[in-house]
């Protein structure tokens, strides 16, 4: 086992997840490389110190070049707000680091393609944070398609709904800026379903007609509990989609859904089976396939256990369940053994701007009216 | 109680299924009118006779005329296939008869018009069978959602997935034929969605873009089972929906998913909660509202009861499930009422044709490559 | 299709169910016996002829002994409160009818045996009306059973809870007196475990050890809402049971259990496979099997569907859901069956015999504190 | 933070858990004391110095005294086999140290008692691992229970039931030794069954009737391949059970259950509603109330999230599923603030012996055929 020198940017939910996952990975997997928690960086130094404290970081910073100058470095975590992941990771890139950035890439495409020519020009390994994709159901779910226990893949299904804004009393904030924030539940959300269309298909999007809506129209203004601001980017986004291989499809995503409260759900139809899945049961996969005996044939509720990699790596029986935070170390080790073998990882910034592509196809196809290529 | 005089025209799985409706809606409801079982009818004299014996009706013709020229009958159900229900249904009228058709209206929008012009200068009830808005479950949900429960209706998603011909070893049928069928999936899976749409949300579908995929291009030729046949029309079909009120949506059909038995699944988004049905199970409706305490919200299962009106009519306590009969008897029921009291029922052939509109859209939708107009 | 003359005594929930299964029975099964709705029974005059009306019989009465004399009648429905069942049921077999039974078969083990003698020493049929043994996708399951997919029964499990007592302001009743009802929980609810456990293991308990609780000890007194009375008969009961096939398990009920409707759940665990049943899903069978691939077994949701007899003589498509009335109607069918062709049928008294000795054991060892043989 | 030592004595599946659970803990709470990874120790040495690589400590042995003799070490955790818990531990606290025992205590009643007694004599903390107790799902039931949403509890069931040895051909293991390891799915399955009825009832079992079944009485001899060993401890255990608070109940385990991979489940049913949970869906609670509208009641699916500690600790949204690890991680923080604050812990030996007496009461049950006292 081999050590390498860890920074993490910015210390929020992502920013401690990274870190957890940093003191976990070489625990779980047992083998490779170990990260050694050098240097978190906050804009708030109090804060910065704090974090170091608990998350167990030698160093810390207000600084994010502190963390992409520093010697004993070799993996960058951005953990941003997203119009800051660009300029970080860009130089994070050129410092010659590995760098792993939270979803979605930046908040428009020329950042994100400057951020995958800054990869192509570099060393460094990529991956973004499209942690649904990395969890051993689905990836078990990856490897079914692919060998075909569904046969060709016939149509792609999916919806993320999520309650965060919800609640019309909740105040005007900058997400709900098209100025500030770009789009609303494309760029946030639906920027999950896109990776896992991209993952589960092996395919990527070529051809949208989308469709926003915006639910709470007026919200309280935060500075003026008298008066209301304009939400003017999505509260909710459909789109019909081809794939490159010709499947069909249709995706949608939401950020003002009551009760779901990370309601990825997907189904993939094919010609000889369909493979549904909950993110909110994260643990389970249903398949059904045509090989049965009809009269016992149903959706079988497929637990995770250790005949699905990695899981075995965190727990010996099945149906014990893995959760967030294990996901989110299963992607990390995606990202140590790119490291280690020098092999192509998905989604790289490479992989991941084609998601951006998607997004923006079905931003442009709003505003048009009319069918969009990516 | 007084008696009410019908004739049934078909025999196949709808004509069974109105004469056991005929049979029993009596004693479940024990008032009102009482159905006599006057004349059925199929086109082979042998099976009518046959059907005559095991459904309990008084007489049987080989000729659909017959029925309709029946002076004891004052009922007609039009249980044929889809090409032949405006001929007998418009004569039915004609000869003024109260008319029972099942979906879809007809093949062709023409034909509907036709069917709704002839109800109109009839005296005539009529209902068209979709009867997945007539479950007391799906009926609860229209009245927690006009009495604001969810708040105002925000989103409609559904999608209708059926297993018929998943099997790509299945021979080319009709079905299967533009120019014989019309569309596929589209005029035979997605009305029912349609009819569910329009019935939640006390809306109508304005403006549509659709699009279709043919899963199975080339089925074996019945006919020889050295050659193929092209599948020309619709295995599935999405649109993105807006409806009149502002409420945006996606729908969706399939007629090729495996695994998907009678797979009718909706939700309804609304700004103070959200409501979930599949037809799978039917007698359960998924509710999550805001006034919960977040501690303990979540989505409730409410199990049909005899809160749930006409449930009482059938069973005494909640919990003890109605199946797809029940259903048929409660449209029945419906249809009865509105000739006794006279007042208007849903869908009758005017509301219905607003369906068969929509469906119209899609298809023109696809085929322009644009949003279309209803 | 020959007629065979039906009386009705009792018109509460079961004798209104009785009647919707002779009026449709027919027509569903489409051969056989069809029942002609001679005369109903109930001790209201008033009641009789509006039910006689409401349901379509043709006669009615106040007395039950008409209907037993009643010479166009061959069928005697017996749906009247449990004390009265044993003396109008040996009636009707002393007078040469068959025999349908509301369960549980009587208040007391002598009652229940001089039953079982009466039917044996008539000609007419008998059947009790467990109907939670009749729905195709428990016959599918013990099918199953006995062919071996499960291997060799190891363990059955199963409780039936229900909501009727369990509001503790609801009055007190005759039914929560052990003197006026015997056995609460024992004999209203746990007598259908009782027919499902032998139904499923094809052999019967042969020794128990049981519990009961009384949940609500005091009710209000319906006669003077200032008093209370006591309740002293079982709100649960729970039991330890040995079959003698070698099988053990525990079973148990409650008539107080919030938010349980139906609430039938049974696990039969074998082995090489388990399977598990829902009544308030009665439609849904899970069944998980050695034979899987272990990277995809699971639990598989079987939908009723056409494989699964008698549910084609209902509806042509899986997953379009019998309900609870359906069920009854092919409990009807049973018994029409074994009248037409003279085959055993079950459970006939004889077999229902067994099921009271079973509660009667439970009931035994309670009072005793120790195991008791059935 | 204060940094408090840590030695793990024992690598299989629990060892390398609660070394992850100390690599991670401090980052997910944040406060309090940060364990130092100071000693691992395992029979080999070779594997003793591996495992201190992967999982990060700084030193290894191969006898576990040196564990307990280590003046860095503060915490200790018994991950060894049952049999060798109690000299381990008693060493352990005689030396002053805080005890992370795994489940069970021992293989006997005395050896626990011993335990119990060191712990009361000596100033560390001690904790059993019964982790099914630390999830925020169960724990917010127990805060409902105890502050009366349920009302009073009324009736505790519970299985858990495992596949680890359902199949008939995995040959027999000293595991199926009475001899060699006491009882069998009571010792290893029912004791999880126990500690939640003592944790969600707040009371203890204090009377059972118990029965054991052995479903593969023969098993291929590891050391024959054409003879046999006769199993001679129970694959399968119920009981029905009193607790000192007037509740009734029943409770069983199974080691032999097809389709069950971590199959515990319980239902709390109360005077005034239920709670229902499922360990393979860990994250949800399923609660009924009194106090809903009867027309709008139903189970409803609680989804744990922030509202429910110590969930926010580790995600800052609902709806993201914590796993198997990160309960134990909450296990561990129970303990490490029990050792900070000093104040007691929930289930320490004092408490885990009396489900160890809960346990030997079914078994005396078993051999007794009577009621027996715990």
């Amino acid at each position: 086992m081999k050590p390498i020198g860890v920074g993490v940017i910015g210390t929020g939910f992502m920013g401690k997840a990274h870190s957890i996952a940093y003191s976990a990975s070489a625990s779980v997997f047992g083998t490779g490389l170990r990260p050694n928690l050098e240097i978190v960086c906050d804009l708030s130094p109090d804060r910065a110190s704090q974090r170091a404290t608990d998350l167990g970081f030698s160093r810390y910073s207000a600084d994010w070049r502190d963390v992409v100058n520093d010697s004993a470095v070799d993996l960058i975590s951005v953990c941003t707000p997203n119009d800051t992941h660009a300029e970080i990771a860009i130089a994070a890139l050129n410092a010659g680091k590995h760098v792993w950035c939270e979803k979605p890439m930046s908040t428009n495409l020329a950042d994100s393609a400057a951020m995958a020519a800054a990869a192509k020009a570099s060393t460094g390994k990529t991956i973004v944070g499209y942690n649904y994709t990395k969890n051993p159901a689905v990836t078990h779910a990856r490897r079914l398609i692919e060998s075909g226990v569904i046969g060709e893949v016939a149509g792609f299904f999916c919806r993320y709904d999520v309650d965060n804004e919800a609640d019309g009393n909740r105040p005007w904030s900058w997400r709900m800026s098209r100025d500030q924030s770009g789009t609303g539940a494309n760029g946030d959300v639906l920027c999950h379903v896109i990776s896992v269309a991209h993952f589960l298909t092996g395919s990527t999007i070529s051809k949208v007609v989308g469709d926003y809506a915006i639910v709470h129209k007026e919200r309280t203004d935060p500075a003026n509990a008298n008066a209301t601001k304009t939400v003017d980017n999505d509260d909710m986004v459909s789109a019909l989609v081809h794939f490159e291989n010709g499947v069909h499809g249709h995706i949608g995503a939401s950020r003002v859904t009551w009760g779901r409260k990370c309601g990825l759900r997907w189904e993939v139809q094919g010609t000889k089976g369909t493979i549904i899945f909950d993110q909110e049961r994260l643990n389970e996969l249903q398949l059904f396939t045509k090989q049965d005996d009809p009269a016992t044939d149903g959706f079988r509720t497929i637990l995770t256990g250790p005949e699905h990699a990695p899981y075995a790596a965190f727990l010996p029986n099945g149906g014990h369940s893995l959760g967030y935070m294990d996901v989110k170390i299963c992607e990390l080790h995606d990202l140590l053994t790119s490291i280690e073998t020098g092999e192509k990882i998905w989604p790289d910034f490479d992989s991941a701007l084609v998601i951006e592509q998607a997004m923006d196809a079905v931003d442009r196809s709003v505003i048009s009216g009319a069918w969009e290529k990516v």
